[in-house]
């Protein structure tokens, strides 16, 4: 039984108000043509304050992708590891027995990934194993977990940490003046989450089954291009609309295990948009309430990437609502269009 | 039980050298202080001929990062298909069977990674799984085979798919002078390699045990700098003399599985350079034709990064020589500095 334990969140400490980006997009986009469209879709977000590791004249400024890389690998350095610390806690485990290292980023890129660092300066084993993924975007925090869960299904003694660190600022592009890239500007932000899946014992998610779903022909919807100014996020605006074809998958999975996805006890899912919790509720036909996590998460962090999942589950322990055997659904959303699943039950550990 | 099963690889057209390379060598670093040191580096490595997506004239010319990027991803899409096609029939099977996608390739970068392509293009499941991974370089084949042999502990009925494609000349940075850099410019080649994991039955290499070795504090002797231009590959010069470190550790593994890492039925290794392979020979006390595979590999095609183990694997299937019941070690090695190793047996499906 693998066991998504209690996660850690660390989100950075400049703050940025919708009010502030809608001031913010007004001036910097005066004369676009659609500059009305856009205050109109950012207002609709719900997105109430970012945080950002800079300050937003910092983030404004592209000082190069070589500077920017910098930033990324000295910024997860200083902060990854006090929320991986956080998470061991949580899951009262010491470095020294964890087996694989989920790490998942998409918003900066290093080789080594931050895993081989982190095995040397937090005391990990040095047989630890390494997964990073950089290209699942905002699904990875549902594929870290699941393949965190196949590991301790293959290994049942086994222990994994899963880390998202985002830095969805890092990706600002100012030449990018598309409808989608400046809706994206008032829409992502700054967060770093980790958690671990214990093999055996812990309180959390028990997870059950995992599944993975991939909509044909929408491998362009959601992409990076990527430039000598680093990565260029191209989001088409069919999707905001996905959930209409995600929705079967996730009652398929649940219906395999002999679940049904309209009636469950709670559900935790990435918050890519307002768009995508309201669908989910009418596909699902599942109360809006039941995406008050998610819905937090976007409204206090905006859409933080692979690290929403976690985000919105450290709600759900916050909240104490849940009680043993209830079930649950969890899903990332993200490029490919791709949606990672997992199913699990709420256990304490006695 | 998990068969590695025979894979398939494909070099592309365009064919350089020892010789041309050693005179590019000299025309393009006439003046360079350490041109000497360079060319006889270059001779020692043994690469007789290296095969390149392009013409070596249109290697030399950096286009910017972002027509780098197009021809990764147009290179990508004409070359990997019929790569996977032969691997599937290999181990005959057809991609409806396939569970996971495990895809490895560190010289470009593309999110979403080719697998969403691969899903849509070549009648793969919709909900098969994805593991796009970037940033374990040249170790990436061997964590490529350990994470499939994982998925196939944890469902055991499941088959995986590992694809490699590596088009290291993408990676070329004229502006890049190190001995380091010159010595990696005569090195690296490109290549596109591709295996199943069958959960059940096949002919191959039945996975029994994997692990992971990080040597400590030697995450900066490989990596990449990210920079406007792409990746530069950063290569320290006590890289070479890490096989004295990490054979403790193919031992250490080997006798948790009760074998003896110096007395093995067949030996495959990713060929970073000549001296990996004289060294591992030296510290596990095996004969250097042990590792025949892996130096034809180098010899023919250079280091062709994570796609080194499963071509060196390749010509151990042409060879023959492999009987029921013969025992090997697989290792990849490459930044962390990381080795991902695996134990397993030959078997022939009944």
């Amino acid at each position: 039984m693998a066991v998504l334990c209690k996660p850690a969140i660390a989100v950075p400490e400049y703050v940025i108000t919708q009010e502030e980006t809608l001031e913010l997009a007004k001036r910097l986009h005066k004369d676009h043509a659609q500059l009305r469209l856009v205050l109109r879709l950012i207002e609709h977000t719900g997105v109430l304050t970012r945080r950002l590791i800079q300050p937003i004249d910092k983030v404004l400024k592209h000082p190069g992708l070589e500077a920017r890389s910098t930033v990324y690998e000295q910024e997860s350095k200083a902060r990854v590891p006090a929320v991986v610390r956080q998470a061991l806690d949580e899951a009262e485990l010491e470095p020294q027995q964890i087996d694989l290292i989920v790490y998942v980023s998409c918003t900066g890129f290093m080789m080594p990934s931050l895993t081989a660092w982190l095995i040397n300066t937090m005391g990990f084993r040095t047989d630890t194993r390494q997964m990073p993924i950089a290209q699942l975007g905002c699904a990875a925090g549902g594929a870290a977990i699941n393949r965190a869960h196949d590991f301790c299904t293959a290994y049942p003694d086994a222990n994994v940490l899963v880390v998202a660190c985002e830095f969805c600022s890092l990706c600002y592009q100012p030449t990018d003046l598309g409808v989608g890239s400046l809706l994206s500007n008032g829409l992502f932000g700054d967060a770093i989450a980790a958690a671990v899946v214990r093999g055996r014992g812990g309180t959390g998610v028990s997870l059950e089954r995992n599944g993975s779903y991939l909509i044909p022909h929408t491998e362009d919807w959601i992409s990076y291009a990527v430039r000598s100014t680093g990565f260029h996020f191209q989001l088409d605006k069919r999707v905001p609309g996905t959930m209409e074809p995600l929705a079967p998958a996730l009652r398929e999975l649940a219906q395999q295990h002999e679940w049904n996805a309209g009636k469950l006890d709670f559900y935790l899912v990435h918050a890519g948009g307002p768009r995508i919790l309201d669908d989910l509720s009418r596909f699902l036909d599942v109360p809006p309430d039941a995406f008050r996590f998610s819905r937090a998460t976007l409204t206090e962090y905006g859409n933080i990437a692979s690290a929403v999942l976690l985000d919105a589950l450290g709600r759900m322990f916050d909240e104490g609502c849940a009680d043993d055997g209830h079930r649950g659904l969890l899903a990332g959303f993200g490029p490919g269009i791709t949606a990672e699943i997992a199913l699990g039950s709420w256990t304490t550990d006695s």
